[in-house]
């Protein structure tokens, strides 16, 4: 019945939240070096990181979705939100037992961990607070 | 009295929000179909959707504006708002007649009316709910 | 190993954000009286009602807790939310067949649905837009 | 100049972001009890609390003011955001070392810091997520 | 057709958002008095004020609505946004040439220019920025 | 010991948000075409804008960050806000002393100030009201 366009490129984005802990410290610098660059950050400390994925492609004309809502929510719980929320990145996170835990590098590896399964995936953000986000996008 | 710049490209946004019904439900589909695509989606409901329409132009040397918010706010408000506000999309808007009401083809249909109206037409993101939205560029 | 304080009131509140399509239309007045009363309202149409559910009670001495957030969740997941969201008000919930699905009137129905469950309530507050809100508080 | 009111009472509100680790994890009950009771919680992990700090009192004839918001600014900083602020509160924080630092005994907790500081302290708000929060004013 | 409760009392609130312009500078102080007081505010600067205003009745069974939020828009903008919207207060708005502007002083005129107008007026509530807000309930 | 990509571009962005009053009067135009134009901007009025400064670079394999967001966060403050922030813009900032301060117009201004100091510039993205913003690329 519906007349449903295709070859039409649009973005969506799906929001989550992940409740995380981490610190900023690197042990191949002296713990002034630490102070200097990572200040109150060289402490554990934590956030409420909005995570926001977006997934660039054709809208499917059986459907009118570029993807489904309810599928990329799929993806990212099971590939980010189950890793990270509620843990200790430092600790409990393997890559970042030996990669900075960064706002940038976690945007970084969350983009590793979902290209691989979302075909169109286009831009990982992260808020870490209202003042501060990073963007990837894979370049 | 004043210099103003020309030749300077400036992208300005305006939001509008509006308080719409819609259902996802695709007659050409059985109804198990609809339900393991659309979900709750399928029974009538409905969402605050935010309408960001975002114009790219020049600098007008005169007015120091891109284009004045007051006649932005006014095409939108006639070419959308009044179409589409405390409708039931599925009945009450002609192109939702035979186009799935997907938030995708919401914004789709919003730029093609806005499009003519609207010089230098950059972007029409919506916001369906806090987790998701969508974007057209017309690409 | 943890002192715990009891005898200390606490408000915990629990946010959740519903998609519901509803009109406003009272058969017993005439066209006229409910476009007077109503306007755009008397159309189907709909919103994301975000949903305050407050609980007043002493901290438990055992937990540090009002009351376990996870347990408040699932009384309003399973109280409200799942009879409520992705509905059509007026036609698919039993109350608002005869009762006028205003702010108002859903707050107080919220309320009668949650009071024999919820020890403590203190007050239902439901954002209908960015702009109007309603609270009950059994008074 | 300027006609004052005084006797006028007026509540005002400053807000702080903190940004905290915390876990939640009570050694008196068995690990099967504390999953049971504070299931992902029971990891380290992190917020960005939003405080709250109101204060009620009549405007001051002189200034126009409840109280200077930039004095109350410099309380909140030095006796809560300075001890909390990129923290891990089971660690850092001597009260939290035997008290379980739920959002319920936090806001106890700032309020007992507090109310010697500032008169008329009203009421100490805590938002643990976009979801979660706790009140808590001296009952 | 509706059973509509009547003895119920709801509180609804209304948004309304004014860009306003205002310094703080008391003519009997010195012009250090009034630095040591009011810092940066003693110039004329500006903020999006948020104004909510909150009434407290009964539900009509008529209606099922405690005021018509359509009716308290009306006397909001009429009343308050008509007059201080897009105005700098100290020169454009008489209560203020000679009231100091604080945020305090504010939510208390508009309390006086309100209260005449609607019946169980409640509170007043005036965002200044994301951190600063105040409230008045007549008391 | 951590290991950290190079080469890896990522975009972060640093808020701030400022209380500006402004007016929109072009004396070269009459007084009626400035009402036609600008309307009630032609008043002194104020918002609280929010400023978003976005940087694009390789991530640092020594820091793993793309800019210390301290050290963006100070150039902001000495380059943008002391500047601008509880201030008129008409008659305190020179530049707008002879160019209209319109959102177009500041977010051009800002651009240079920065474009100087921050290596990567992106974007400055000015959000005056809930409803309209701009943002400026350097193009």
């Amino acid at each position: 019945m519906n007349k449903i366009m295709s070859d039409k490129i649009v973005y969506i984005t799906r929001k989550e939240s992940l409740c995380i802990a981490h610190k900023l410290y690197n042990h191949e610098l002296s713990h002034e070096e630490n102070l200097a660059i990572y200040d109150k950050c060289t402490n554990c400390h934590g956030h409420n990181f909005n995570l926001y994925v977006t997934v660039k492609a054709p809208i499917d004309p059986l459907t009118g979705m570029v993807m489904n809502f309810k599928e990329l929510k799929r993806i990212v719980r099971e590939n980010v939100y189950d890793i990270m929320d509620h843990k200790y990145l430092n600790e409990d996170v393997e890559e970042f037992k030996t990669l900075m835990p960064t706002a940038e590098n976690v945007a970084y590896v969350i983009w590793q961990w979902l290209s691989p399964k979302i075909k169109g995936l286009y831009e990982v953000k992260l808020e870490e607070t209202d003042n501060n986000s990073t963007i990837y996008r894979g370049e």
